[in-house]
This record gives structure tokens, C-alpha cells and sequence, in this order.
């Protein structure tokens, strides 16, 4: 048979999945990245995972046509090189030639996350069946892809895509990026759980305040937010309704400058679900024109498998197959 | 020899221009639209343009390999159809067919305006040498358009790049398609005027007090506002510092959408230069992360031009030549 694998790489786990030549997916591992153990130290780990998978279906490395493999950070998708990631602390690690080579040849193509999730969703999850398909990825940060007919959207360094770092008028938060005021210091689970900590130090009546007292409040995260907005607790409504307005900003200059036909929004942040898009949604309309009012915003529906999925997609289709 | 053709049609005016098959702009001839006698109408005159450009080169219409058209509003390149144009109050006029049917057969490609004039600026002006190239016009409105390595960017319903209809947070001028604050009240050659207008009613000091005293001052445009700047005019040059620093809230989106190598700006507010290009760009790079700030920001190169090379150049393009 001819295989594909999919490897989804993160600051924290792997996760490998080994799928069939339509795409479905057979069976996964998932293993901690350990990734302070240096560059080669994963790619051993990760060729292991491979092999692994393959003697538990009963398969070897010359079933597997192809490798995708989705990177957090810059990636040089064309020539497989990760440029540099701030989670893995890689800085031009030629990934397609190293664990290439450490599996006998097999082609393996990469490129960052959040273009894998996107393929993978337009191929087989909440964007199946859509020309058009905007991805985007809601978890410590924001980051956005575009899909037209199967094909990504990349721009000059293959950088576009960066949703989450554009400062917003009338915004101070200090962003990781070192600007202040970005998308992502609201609109993400970082900013979620931050703006709800912010306002309850500064006393707001909310359930959160009983569920955690005093300093405790410094541990509330994005769905502790989500389980007080469903005892309808005020704050909580409020704080992602604030969140939704300005997920809407980002999301109007997107849709207006890619035109999709349907906006994918996964990650953490997503759990939050119609709590938070129905907000959203209620401010995005009145900012784009009549004519985009048509796209469909989803949830992600392959969630974890998103990523793996869609790097054996990728795989199979720059592999030709 | 090969000969192509490329139509540039505005609500005023129709400028056609004969090109040799390196794109040399050999002869152009232009005349008013005369759009209200109906799509019927202009597009005769159009023919009968094109046999006039190709009479005087000694030349028929044989020599033709394809012809180019942009169009204002919204165009189907594809089936070649132009979709709904308000300048020329065109629904559904299949272009490409009426157009070629006049012509004898000769192939017709069609596309916006804004596609064609940042086609025409890559091929062959400011963009020429960068792979990744955006299109900015500052005319009565703004669009965008992006081609990367020869290829325009579409979306869905060929929708995509309508920069001008984001609403700005804190902004309120009624815009023409009916939002309020879009980026196209401000950052456009009506923005400046109508802005600089509005704060001389309220009294402000202004050389253009005296040019245009009274009522007079609802003559003013964008080309005077840059007048009085060239006269150190306070005034005039808070308002191209403004509609500058507006600008750049767009720009910065579109720029981490897209991620341009260069972004070539055009139109007739584009007359006023690095008056409005200077406090652009200042406000631009601390909206923009490290990796985008390289871009490079140029005027049109062509001009009156761009529009009637850029839809040449694609013609021949589309046409496989």
C-alpha cells in the first residue's frame, strides 16, 4: 500500500499519525518533544515514532510515499528547511534533508502549523467542499492561512499570514512580538484569560472571583472563562463579548483582502465556541462590505487531528501523488 | 509581427494603446466613455479605436494576438464577463465575447482595473524585479491588488484586495457603499479635500482661506491641499499627516496579509507624493513586525500607462504567449 505520515510538532508533544493513501487516518502516537535535547535529538525521535507506527500496522518505511511534517515557526516550505522557531529553539534546521535521511530517503515536505491545520481542514474537516478557505488558530496566539483550490498563499519569505501582530488603535498590551496592542494580546486563550485577571484585580463582581480566591485569580485560564460565562456570569460575558469585537477588527481586513468563502477558527481559544462567535459575528457584519456577508465562520472539526491530517495532505499532494 | 492591445475604460474616459510583443507601448489614442449611450455603445468605440491604432501603424487586426481590458468594479476573468460596474452602470456584460465577436475573433481577456494597472507597475514599472508585488491606487477610492511571481491573487467571487471598505475604529464619514469610516473616506484624493474642507469650515488658519475664500473653499481637492503644503501650510500638512497615518492602519494589515516584496502606490492622491508618503511610512513600521519592515514602499512608475501595459501584458499572458 502506499502510506502517508503526518507529524505535528509543538514547543510541548509530537503527535504522529500514519493514514492511508485516501487520507485516513490510521493510527497515532504522541510523545513529549523534549525539544532542549536539541534539533537531532527530535528528528530521532520523531523517525522512531515513524517506525513504530509502521511495525504496529505491519508495514515498513517503503510503504510510505511521503512525509508531512507541520512546524510552530518560519519554514522554508519549498526548500524544507525550518528558518526559526522560538518554541523548538531552531534557527535553519534543514528538516526535509535530515529526517529524510534518517528514513532512508523517504520525501518529507514541512511547512508552519497553522498552514498544515488549515490544509487539513479544507481537505477533510469544517472546510471540505469550499474553494476559498481561511484558517485560523486561536491558542497562545493567532495566526491565519489561506487555501484557494488547494493551494496555500504564502507571499514574499513565505510570511504571510500574521494576523495575530497587528496592532490595534486604542490597544496597550505588551505582545511577545514586542509591540503592544496586537490582535493577539486580546483575541487568543492568552487574552482571554489575561483581560479577565486584569478586571477582576480590580475587584469586578464575578463567580470567577468565588472560584478563585484572592491570588488565585492569576490561575484563571480561557475556559475557566467559558464555565463562568455558562452560569452566566457577567464578566464573563462581557470579556469575550470584548474579545469577539476585536477578533471581528482582524477578521473584517482579512476577509475583505483574501476573500474567502469560509473562515475556519480553531485552538484552544475555540473551545470558547458560539459564546465567542456569536459576539464576533454580530460585530464582522457591519465591517465588510454586503458582498463577503455570505462567508460561513465554523468551528474547526478536526481538532487535534487537524495538523496531522493535514501534513499527510500536504505530503501526498507536493509528493504528486 | 505580434501586436497587442490594452484597454484602460474609466466612467470619463477610454484610452487604448497598440503594444509590440515586448510590450512597448508603439501608440495610444483616447476618448470620453460616453457611457450612458450603453455597454452596446462603448464597446463599438472600442473596436473602432483599436482599427484606428492599428490603421496608423499599417497594421490589421491579423496582427493581434490578444487584447486586454480592465474594467472598473467587479469583473469575472475567467468567463471574461464584466459582473457589475457602477462607473459604467454595466450588470452582467460578457465583455470577452462582444468585444472579440467585434473584432473578429481576436481573444479578449478582461479583469478589474486595479488588477491591470498592479499588473502593468510588476511587469513593468515600480515592481519590476520584485516576486511579490501589491498594488495600491489612491484615486476617488482605494483598491488593492496583489501578483506574486505573475499571478494575481482572486479569492472568492474574484472579490478579494476591497482595502478601501474596512471602517476604521473612531471614524464616521459615510462612505459610498454605505458603511461608515471606511478607510476610502480618508485615505483617498475625496478624503484628503473633503477633510481639509471640513476643518476649514470650522474655521482653521489656512493659505487655503485665501485661494478659496467663502464658499469657494468647497472647490478645494487634494491637488490644492498639496499646493499649501509646498507652502508650509499647517494645516495642509496635519491633513496629509492624518490621511497618512490612516493609510498605514490599512497598509499594515494588508502588508501581514500578504506580505509584498514592494508596495507601489498610485492615483491621484498619489500626486501628493512624500508629503503624504513620508508620515505614512513613519507610522506604518511600528505597526508591522521586524520581519515585514524591508518592504519596500515606491510611487507608480507609469502613471496613465499602467492601466493599458498592465492589461496587455496580461492579455499576452493569458493568451500563452
Amino acid at each position: 500500500m502506499s502510506a502517508y505520515i503526518g507529524v505535528d510538532i509543538g514547543g510541548t508533544n509530537i503527535v504522529c499519525g500514519l493514514l492511508d493513501d485516501q487520507l485516513n487516518l490510521l493510527r497515532k502516537t504522541k510523545k513529549p518533544t523534549g525539544a532542549s535535547n536539541g534539533a537531532d535529538y527530535v528528528l530521532r525521535l520523531i523517525a522512531s515514532m515513524i517506525d513504530e507506527l509502521l511495525e504496529r500496522e505491519k508495514l515498513t518505511r517503503v510503504d510510505v510515499a511521503a512525509v508531512g511534517m507541520g512546524n510552530p515557526g518560519f519554514v522554508d516550505p519549498v526548500r524544507g528547511v525550518s528558518l526559526s522557531s522560538a518554541n523548538l529553539k531552531w534557527e535553519n534546521v534543514p528538516v526535509s534533508d535530515l529526517l529524510g535521511g534518517l528514513l532512508g530517503g523517504i520525501p518529507v515536505f514541512i511547512d508552519n502549523d497553522v498552514r498544515m491545520y488549515t490544509y487539513g481542514e479544507a481537505a477533510r474537516g469544517a472546510g471540505r467542499g469550499y474553494d476559498h478557505v481561511m484558517g485560523v488558530t486561536l491558542g497562545t496566539g493567532i495566526a491565519a492561512a489561506m487555501v484557494g483550490r488547494g493551494e496555500l498563499y504564502y507571499g514574499s519569505g513565505f510570511l504571510a499570514g500574521e494576523l495575530g501582530h497587528v496592532p490595534l488603535e486604542g490597544e496597550n498590551a505588551l505582545c511577545g512580538c514586542g509591540m503592544r496592542g496586537c490582535l493577539e494580546t486580546i483575541a487568543s486563550a492568552t487574552g482571554i484569560a489575561r483581560i479577565a485577571r486584569e478586571r477582576l484585580e480590580q475587584g469586578e463582581a464575578s463567580v470567577l472571583q468565588q472560584w478563585f480566591p484572592g491570588d488565585g485569580r492569576k490561575d484563571v485560564t480561557a475556559a475557566d472563562v467559558s464555565r463562568a460565562y455558562d452560569e452566566g456570569d457577567a464578566l464573563a460575558v462581557d470579556v469575550l463579548r470584548f474579545v469577539g469585537r476585536h477578533l471581528a477588527r482582524g477578521l473584517a481586513w482579512a476577509i475583505t483582502l483574501w476573500s474567502p468563502d469560509v473562515v475556519v477558527i480553531g485552538g484552544g481559544a475555540a473551545n470558547a465556541g458560539e459564546r465567542l462567535l456569536a459576539p464576533m459575528r454580530e460585530a464582522l457584519m457591519p465591517l465588510i462590505l454586503p458582498m463577503y456577508r455570505g462567508v460561513a465562520i465554523k468551528l474547526a472539526e478536526m481538532n487535534d487531528d487537524a495538523g496531522v491530517v493535514g501534513s499527510a495532505a500536504f505530503a501526498k499532494a507536493r509528493a504528486g501523488a
